[in-house]
């Protein structure tokens, strides 16, 4: 018997939801935008020890148990500083185990006993006393030829992942791909442009990487117009190893649209080593513009998702580095902050900008009003910490009367753990159809329209509003 | 049978919905604040072709389709620059119709539907291919006489109805109205005073209109006083149409209370054209405290609606003027913007101060625990981008517990679309019969003190909050 | 046969609700925050008429009253000016019950109902025509021994209850209680300690209160480590009356590491009269840091609630003074303002600082990242314009993704109503019930972990993270 797992218990609206549902469950799934680390497909390698796979990877595991004393060291994230780490597989799984009740409540559990009983057929209650079981069972599954990479991206019926690469990135793994069969334009894995390292002047090291993206294309980046060559030049190499979109992760939601002499002395400033806090935020917000223009030419969806604060915690960053749980969100403002972009590019229909938040007390007063005004603008799902049930209904009862449907892209996992993709899609799926049911079971929308709707938002809209149905881009 | 729309699925509430809904659902209608244009009931003239009433002037239905590259002037939204517009009625009610899954789960699908069915008569689901056959069945009910407006004010069972008129209006269509027995003090249709375009320097033209004003009213408008002398005698005529309210949209819900020399100075600097921002924000801050002054003396109720970041959209503004949907709301603040009226006047019995929001993330927060702790103050129902069944649901949930239901007015359909204010009164008493539904069945309130409250949300409330049962006004 | 009340109407998980409500139904009450007057248990003398018991000294009661016009004069409310006041309990009774119509929906509403019910038995129907009789069952059951307050604290299953006193408070009160077996450390009504007044120099008569701090430990607390000694040594003697925490109730959630010398400077310019009121905000920011670290010396927990614009209904403070009602809630940032405290001790675990919000539109973007990614941080539950069951749903609905239900502290009633204290904690173990109903309903948690889990919030997570289960500190 399929689950009802998510499903309203309400039976009326309970069989509405499983009936809408059902359209969308075998739909393949749509991945344009992720952190899968392309090796793994390209080398098509076993994967290591279930504590490797699922727990030592995932922040939304390691800092729930930091947030309860229990250190990352413990659990086998590596550390930048030397500090020696647990290594032993199933040592870090059992502590893991130990403390599975404090996940109670969060998406994470959801996605790790589904991930169990879906991918690896292991349904075993998860408790200190199976803890072995369990991973004996799932070290298991992963010797077996089915579950190499590539074997599972088949079973998990995945039509198309993006990864996401910087653009000092050489795209090897991508060439390989390629290669293969696998990758390159309209292909199965495709990459992602994401040049925040070398525009983003608060990261460390970034004029050094503005140096390399110099030598990489040959143009002279300490000129604003070499810069801006050298960035067009990369854009070309991800869109030939198949990339149709950027993305672009920034404190704030600010643009601005400077002269080509402003943004030059911010450049100048920045490889100077004299740029303030606020003269990086306006390259930042400056090049957003550019990323805009170049977006018109070049046809890249442009991916935005602002507002959280990187390596809020110290300790933790200075001991295991960057990505490892210790961001944290912070109020973000896009009524004014848009406004230059929008002013240049807001009503041109050749343009797609993808906007994320952090922040939902956003949703029914900026994001959504500016969706449903903009041709340009759409809204990715609910991201991050807000990827999880009830924000994703939240996001669907607060946008959904201002912006409709239809401007909204449907589910993106935005995951680097490879293994839980198809059931981040499936939540996802689940939790549009019990919206929708609520809509069908108070007479709001009749159900051959929702039927069409739960599509839309599991397949089509994904697939047409990235880009990957490979149609000619639009004319002005 | 009677329609569910909107009750909620479980048979437990669903019955207790449906029983208070009935006590509601034939309340005649109050709508004590709107934007009809008067000429429409003062004429009495039949109403021109479907597309021209219902989807031409609506901008949250032509905002929707400029959101997916549609532009206005394919729906016939007049131009501002000369460009040409289409001004076939039946092509722009195609090209709708082609879009028309574009407002899944929106309200305006909801009115409109509604409107067809309880309005028109009209039942046939609207699709491409029947895009005509509802034309035409319209079409044909708007050349009836029982289909002019005052036929259809007596239909929709309104009891008053307020419009809003600039101080710089003659009120002749008011005045046309009165000598046929519709207008005037206690009438049927009033109208309601709104000087923002003689008070907010930052709109183009304002010195003019205050020039203007003064020749209207013979008074000195270049001195602060002449200009406070030509409002209220503005005030008293609009008094003598009938009005019970003042209206005021500002980008913020900052007050002042200044000196009479600090107002002085900020006027002759607007005057001389060398007014800041920051002065044109004083003035309006500072005005908001004159007005209430003057609603204690006169009587009006003062509404205010901040929150609107007006003409966002560069290009629609440039094209097609203000008010056709390219408004996008910021955050707002009232906690410290509202201190220096409510230190004035806060806990005054005369004064009757109805706050609006487009930020439902100040419910909580800011708007319940101020008016439930100011003599003052009351709560507008959900405005605008808010107007809907989720927003009206998250209004009473979020602002019931702190502010009751009895420092909250009642809905207000704040609507041009004539055709649309029985359907959207509908929406709202039914919001307001599930959530008082939800507290009988979850024994949180006896089902005859909630069917009191339906008609307390739905009749008495707006009546008397706004004075529209003409009782003296208080005294301190 | 036992209440529905706040159960959900759908069969399925009101049945869910119901079982899992049994199991916190009947766990002692722990309550580790409120403000109880000491001197009612120490004293244990009768209770005073019903109105002066639950009527005069609750703010949410009074307040609302005034925002309909109601002056609190006419409810008893002591004034600070000698203006007069009603004292007449029944009339003061009478004119409460004359307006009850106002609380429908509020929690208020629900306490007081309950309280009627549950602690005095009395269940006629509140009405004007009823206020005498209930107001004469009230008076009736006050006047008999187990109505007591010793007698009640038994009957309401109390297992622990923190006051609240400042630094300069002798702590009499409990040295009586200790004396008569209650009090002391491990007793059953211990104190808080609760600087605000000694640290806040934008409270009048700061500079004399630090100076008595002074005469009251022998240190000279002109110096900024004098002043540090004289609080240290305060600590240690609320720590023997029972402190096991510390509350501060700041204007913002800002912390900062000073130096020594600016901190001294700080303390300097407060006493000369001459701090600026960033100067003030700066002192309580440095001072929030200072008491983490003495927390971390001598284990007390650290609340933080942020968040009140005290006094912003000036002339109700004028009239009325402090804590009657004239608080209003603002914005309230935690991300940036709480990271100095985080940098130095965040992941520490012999801290534990509780954070409490007025404002929810936190819940998802900062608080629960923050406590879902920080050793020394948990979340105190919806707290007074919050602490109802709405809110208590939005709560759990928003944090628990991200934070789990383990980095929550549990319901603390924060109450001056001591016969109020059972049926809040009884409304925070229904909202508590239903939404892990909704989780077991939904196939998102077993039942026998909800079960758990219940008994967790109920009990077992307040009494340990507030160290009432007298464990060792832990150690670095």
């Amino acid at each position: 018997m399929p689950s009802d797992i998510l499903f309203p218990s309400d039976p009326a609206q309970r069989g509405l939801a499983r009936e809408l549902y059902a359209l969308a469950a075998d739909q393949p799934i749509i991945s344009p935008h992720g952190h899968v680390d392309p090796a793994i497909l390209a080398d098509d390698a076993p994967f290591p020890d279930p504590a490797r796979l699922l727990i030592v990877p995932d922040h939304y595991l390691t800092r729930m148990l930091l947030s309860q004393g229990v250190t990352p060291a413990r659990l086998g994230v590596p550390t930048v500083n030397g500090e020696p780490v647990e290594t032993d597989g199933r040592a870090i799984w059992r502590t893991f185990v130990d403390h599975w009740h404090l996940y109670r409540g969060t998406p994470s559990r959801l996605w790790l006993e589904r991930t169990f009983e879906t991918v690896f057929g292991v349904t075993t209650k998860l408790r200190p006393d199976t803890a072995d079981e369990v991973y004996d069972a799932i070290a298991a599954k992963l010797a077996e030829p089915a579950f190499r990479p590539r074997a599972l991206f088949e079973t998990f019926n995945i039509e198309v992942l993006a990864t996401t690469e910087s653009p000092l990135d050489d795209l090897h793994h991508h060439a390989k791909l390629a290669a293969d069969g696998w990758g390159g334009p309209g292909g199965r894995v495709i990459t992602t442009f994401r040049p925040d390292n070398v525009v983003d002047m608060d990261w460390a090291g970034w004029a050094d990487r503005v140096a390399h993206l110099g030598e990489l294309t040959g143009e002279d980046t300490t000129t604003f117009a070499g810069y801006l060559a050298a960035l067009r030049q990369r854009r070309e190499a991800f869109i030939a190893a198949g990339a149709t979109s950027s993305d672009h992760g920034h404190p704030t939601a600010r643009t601005l649209n400077l002269t080509p002499a402003e943004a030059e002395a911010l450049l100048h400033r920045g490889l100077a080593g004299e740029a303030s806090p606020l003269d990086a935020e306006a390259f930042r917000a400056h090049m957003l513009v550019e990323f805009a223009r170049m977006s018109i030419e070049d046809g890249l969806v442009l991916q935005l998702h602002p507002g959280s604060v990187r390596n809020h915690n110290a300790w933790l960053h200075a001991t295991h580095g960057r990505d490892v749980g210790g961001d944290i969100p912070h109020a973000t403002e896009y009524t004014h902050a848009l406004a230059p972009l929008l002013d240049a590019y807001g009503n041109d229909p050749r343009l797609r900008v993808v906007l994320f938040t952090l922040d939902e007390y956003t949703f029914s007063r900026e994001l959504a009003p500016l969706a449903g005004g903009y041709a340009a603008l759409f809204l990715g799902p609910p991201w991050w910490f807000l990827d999880s049930p009830e924000a994703m209904r939240r996001f669907r009862e607060s946008v959904t009367e201002t912006a409709g449907f239809y401007n909204t892209t449907g589910f993106v996992d935005d995951t680097r753990a490879f293994c839980s993709i198809p059931v981040r899609h499936d939540v996802a799926r689940r939790v549009d159809a019990a919206f929708l049911a609520r809509l069908v079971a108070e007479d709001r929308l009749p159900l051959d329209e929702a039927a069409e709707t739960i599509v839309d938002l599991a397949y089509r809209l994904p697939k047409r509003i990235f880009r990957l149905d490979h149609t000619e881009k639009e004319t002005a």
